[in-house]
């Protein structure tokens, strides 16, 4: 298993914090290090051991032998770019965001010689934030997509794949554009729904509501800004999945108003005959 | 709390099942009685002790003082219809089906004298059917929505709140059009949302689904059979309800297709409020 001196994390929400927490129990880091800039997020971790040090500035990052990007999206390529020079030959630079292609594109032969930049974007999450409802086990057997670009080292490459197998994940290395056309659907686009249909109940009707719509519309509760940042990065696959989802509500639309039972009860039986054979139902 | 001699329940699925389950454990009734075609679901029912008797045909129904028909809702007036000659005067018959103004009007003027109908909808369920997961708990808080028409028998429809409260739910009078309109909204369409969703995930990317998509879409794995008879119910508020929902999607298109990100985080932030504000999260 992989053993490193010092890792850095910058941004100690829900991912940094469960990050550091695993690293902390599998013994994966000697030293464990969290960029925050906010006090008490430093404070708390600092008290409950979760970290070993608590700077407030990118900076502080430096030192590490892998840093791990747990800031929004449309932060992560400016803070490596920030970070690189600072940092010293053979450090590993990763990330978690849930968008590739333009974080890769935007570091693609930009970084100083010996520093490496592989994306990664572990399929683990929840409507919640804040280092608070971290857990070392939120990786725990789940997948996480490494996405090398063309000039992508392979020796850091398949570090990032050590590093994540280390902390309990499963690994598997995608193109940037596939993994952002693929979770554009798998994921951005079930937010997107789960907000529109949040969206749409009136408030007389909320106290009608049981676990189905509450299931459903789980992810509305997600942050505004981040997923704002993460739609917009995902634009035009995102564009895409909905058209996708237009198509087939029009479909149902079309069962339903022509009161055609079969063709309405197929399209039901399709979405059944997918989610039954999605794994850990 | 309630007591009655007799108990029968039409149809042994999760629903009727766990309402003879509910019954039993808080001595709601003597003697319960479930009617179902299936010889394994009458058989294993008998040998369990959830029924003392259980008849495959409609009549064995029509010794109840209170018979709760749990069938698919596209048979339930037929079945009232069939049953209610059978049943003795002061009978109460009930129901737990999703839709409920195509029900209630079928029935309206057309039971004989002492024999009352008050439509009734337990907001409780799951995408897993059948007897074998019936819970004595399912109905515990459980908001149960009663539907009288304007010929309902006061003295049936206060007897209908007594039943469903003493297995455990609170109870809400509403008029039929109203609950179906509703649950158009918080029902219906999230169900054929999340059918839909599932339905456009194209094999290769399914391993890359997380807990996000399976929330959203856990509903479309329910019996295309029976959802396909509850949208058909309950068409013209479905299709509003899936209009309403359109608009929505189409306020989200726009305000990503132009990038305007206050508008589109806006958006996010109206979901997550009404999502925050559902009680039981």
């Amino acid at each position: 298993m992989m053993k490193i001196h010092t890792l850095s994390v910058v941004g100690v929400g829900l991912l940094g914090g469960s990050i550091a927490l695993a690293a902390r129990l599998r013994h994966v880091a000697q030293r464990i290090v969290g960029v925050d800039r906010n006090p008490a997020v430093r404070e708390r971790a600092l008290r409950n051991g979760l970290l070993d040090e608590a700077p407030p500035d990118l900076a502080g990052a430096a030192g590490g032998d892998v840093v791990v990007f747990c800031t929004p999206v449309d932060c992560i390529a400016e803070q490596v770019l920030a970070l690189a020079p600072l940092c010293r030959p053979g450090v590993l630079l990763t990330d978690v965001g849930s968008t590739k292609a333009h974080i890769v594109a935007a570091l693609e032969g930009r970084l100083p010689a010996g520093v490496h930049f592989v994306g990664s974007h572990p399929l683990a999450g929840s409507e919640k934030h804040g280092a608070e409802h971290a857990r070392a086990d939120l990786l725990d057997g789940r997948l996480v997509v490494v996405t090398p670009a063309a000039s992508t080292d392979g020796g850091a490459l398949a570090r990032a794949g050590e590093f994540w197998r280390a902390l309990g994940g499963r690994v598997e290395s995608m193109d940037p554009g596939e993994h952002d056309r693929a979770l554009a659907l798998t994921s951005h686009l079930p937010h997107l729904v789960a907000s529109a249909l949040a969206g749409v109940l009136p408030a007389e009707w909320q106290h009608l509501t049981a676990t189905g719509f509450r299931d459903t519309t789980r992810l509305a509760a997600g942050n505004p800004g981040l997923w704002t940042a993460i739609l917009c990065a995902n634009q035009a696959a995102v564009l895409e999945a909905l058209d996708r989802l237009g198509g087939q509500l029009e479909r149902f639309r079309q069962a339903l108003a022509g009161g055609e039972r079969e063709r309405l009860e197929g399209l039901l039986r399709q979405g059944k005959q997918v989610r039954d054979g999605l794994a850990g139902r």
